[in-house]
């Protein structure tokens, strides 16, 4: 079947996408350019209804647009509503800089209609001094519910959920419950999922939207709700959270404390985000960075300077052990210095394949597709990928140094009268790249489910740090079994 | 702030969230034994009302959790709508395995229950024979409608989309629109947002459930609908859907033809599947493998070795380059052993400077933050970067050398009675450093964003393949400074 949908798409997403893109790019830079205008004519009615009009991302785009000093001045034009939605989405030197140009007034007003999960993402961004004249500025009962949000741990579902959520009654009838939903839910993140709480606001079930409306008016929320309950605790982790939304497919999964009263929701939108941020964050450290929260081109150099360079000593470091090892084979490299030639093959295959492993295993265990107790079925199954890999790499490597390295040359006669025998060469580097790969493989399997196990985080386990280890243990095979042949 | 919340949650993922997690899999187990319980004492009726309880994801689970050969006879037990719900969460393998086992009606009757997004999945992994088989058992106009969905490119817009959505008119009222929805909605995907399209069929713009909830009866559609539409084309690709969709928190995108016919619309949720899958194909990429979309735990032993071993091979036949040169400075090695000794060094670390330019580059080029065109702007900060990190490599590797590798000892007397200098060794080995993690974070960014432009991958471009180009340089780099400093 999967013929009749391979027909190639790079062309199309070669000029389709791409076309689409730029047209959407250029028709928000006529419009970024048409605002702009009315600014400097000073059309302002119009365009606060034009700004209105765009999607609240696309008009934070558009302040990102304009030059920094005109930002606060054309901010303040913006009607109370926009005006908190539009700055829920910018960056926060944007933000720092409004706030700082706003008086008290402005700022509770802004305060007050942000969504509390937005408020406290934006607070946790902005330094201290700000924060405070914000936290002056907002009504006790935000300024409380701001605190308790606050206070949940960094990757926790409490610091990503939201406490604008529907609550309703078991014993409520579905029309109560649509009136409810209608008097109630004009400020709440989401109106599509309602969850029904007991007089101690225990978590009894969750109604969506769309029961109540295909369900006659008399039914009771009790006979329509959904009691096989999945939820989270305020503690767990966001990326667990994440996936349990992925995996039902909801728009929002209730988060209880520890009573099991429901205390939030965390939406499908930031579920999304949790799981591209943590994504990243597993590449990065991959690809042996410290993860940053920031995109790319807002980081400074400095900042990705920092993010880098411990990983790069510490590997650099650690290889104190191979140049120990080919130290130790000094006088036997100076015999055979062609079996120098062949280091960066062999390592680097030895790399190449461990990095296989461990990064396929590192995404199994975040996707949850792996399971630490998967651990000897995993090594099983990666151990006889590593014999057939090595026995290719084996063989390849064999006539790869025969016939392109010694040109189909058996003998060499060296400098000091000896004559080299190619074959054996080739045999001992085609027999150590064998031991590599397969080692490389199940290094790079025990290392992130072990890692994992003893509750350490898989994907620094990855490439690099599986590349030293993989250099050092080569290099010993690859000596020991030169040593052995060649009497050295 | 930060400090407000950056209470580690190390702990707490240890011991909560993966608490959490097994009391949800043993309470599964027990469930799934009840049940296995219940069919073993013939209490049917009790099993079908049970299974009917379960979410439909975890309903699959139990699926997967019976042996093979009781699996399509327990699934016969199951009421129409269930089993098509399950049906759709199963694995390819079990689907084929029920699907054998079933009659012509049984077939027809679950097809027609499916969202035409999940049928089409389905028919994509099952064989020619059995998709032949339930293609004749389907009404013709499911069938046109599976062939036209068929149709679409993979990895376009189109294959991801469903037909089920809602569609309004513009002069229908908001009551109007609600008593619509409730007539027609109970078996489309969503009935969140809706659309609005003329008598064409043209899309005209979009309305959420919440805002017909929310105004007032009377107002028309065109008064409340939100026309700065936002949608994509059928053959746009499914990344830059699934992007759209996160960007803007959308439930929903509508997806419409050349003529701007509404055809489809990308639900969240189908979004989330999107970009896991094309995050874990950048990864596999980024690793060396050709990427798979099984999960690990489904792929064979000979499938994981097939997606592996092509890079492995190529890889490892274009380390001729640096057996060549090395093999060319044979005699030099012969004298200056020590020199191969820091081999792994210089190449780990061009590597790692490499891949973590080219990776982070990777990544913001998939998540849009970075655009080709930034492409000078990012040079010149990989440019600063890349000095920044190469000083204190080159600082700490003279050190490490000195102190590590040659204790302190400023001479060593060679065998052929030659004194070799060894600060100037250590020079020429941490100026190669230098220039390595240089030339590898430049080569790291200039690879991405070029295959970028030029509309190949640039997840290809990744580590391994510039691991092969920075260790050819760096060889290079490293003999010629060392045959110009010490004569050979």
């Amino acid at each position: 079947m999967a013929e009749l949908k391979n027909k190639k798409t790079d062309d199309i997403k070669n000029d389709k996408t791409e076309e689409a893109a730029e047209v959407h790019v250029n028709l928000m830079e006529d419009k970024f350019n048409e605002l702009v205008n009315m600014l400097d004519t000073k059309h302002y009615s119009d365009f606060i209804h034009s700004v209105e009009q765009l999607n609240p991302v696309d008009a934070a785009d558009f302040f990102e647009f304009l030059p920094m000093q005109r930002i606060p001045a054309v901010f303040k034009l913006l009607k109370k509503d926009t005006a908190a939605d539009v700055f829920a989405e910018l960056d926060s030197d944007l933000q720092k800089k409004i706030i700082t140009a706003m008086t008290d007034r402005e700022i509770s007003s802004i305060m007050e209609d942000l969504f509390v999960d937005d408020a406290v993402d934006i607070l946790s961004e902005l330094p201290a001094n700000i924060v405070h004249r914000i936290m002056k500025n907002t009504t006790s009962e935000t300024r409380a519910e701001i605190n308790r949000f606050l206070s949940y741990p960094e990757d926790s579902a409490g610091s990503v959920m939201t406490a604008e959520f529907i609550d309703l009654r078991a014993n409520m009838t579905c029309a109560q419950a649509i009136e409810h939903i209608r008097r109630t839910g004009v400020d709440k993140e989401t109106v599509y999922t309602a969850y029904v709480t007991d007089e101690s606001r225990i978590l009894k079930g969750t109604v969506s939207f769309k029961d109540l409306l295909f369900s006659s008016p008399e039914e009771t929320v009790s006979e329509i709700m959904d009691d096989g309950l999945i939820f989270a605790y305020t503690l767990d982790d966001k990326e667990t959270v994440a996936q349990t939304i992925s995996k039902y497919d909801l728009l929002a999964l209730p988060v209880v404390d520890k009573e099991k009263r429901l205390v939030g929701i965390v939406t499908v939108d930031d579920a999304l985000d949790v799981i591209k941020e943590e994504t990243t964050e597993d590449i990065e450290k991959m690809a042996a960075i410290v993860p940053t929260d920031k995109p790319y081109m807002k980081t400074g150099v400095f900042e990705t300077w920092k993010k880098r360079i411990p990983w790069l000593l510490l590997l650099m470091i650690s290889a104190v052990f191979t140049s120990t090892i080919i130290t130790h084979y000094e006088n036997a490299i100076g015999t055979y210095a062609i079996l120098t030639a062949f280091f960066p093959m062999l390592m680097d295959t030895g790399g190449n394949a461990g990095s296989q492993s461990s990064v396929t295993i590192i995404r199994g265990l975040s996707l949850d597709e792996i399971q630490t107790k998967d651990f000897f079925r995993v090594l099983w199954k990666e151990f006889r990928v590593s014999i057939l890999c090595g026995v290719c790499i084996f063989a390849a490597c064999f006539i790869k140094t025969i016939l392109v390295d010694f040109r189909l040359q058996t003998t060499t006669l060296l400098d000091n009268g000896t004559v080299q025998n190619n074959i054996v060469i080739a045999l001992i580097i085609s027999i150590t790249a064998f031991f590599a790969v397969v080692f490389a493989k199940i290094i790079g399997t025990i290392l992130p489910i072990g890692a994992k196990r003893i509750g350490l985080d898989p994907a620094v386990m990855a490439s690099p740090f599986i590349t030293t280890i993989v250099d050092t243990v080569t290099l010993i095979i690859y000596f020991t079994i030169a040593s052995h042949v060649l009497h050295f």
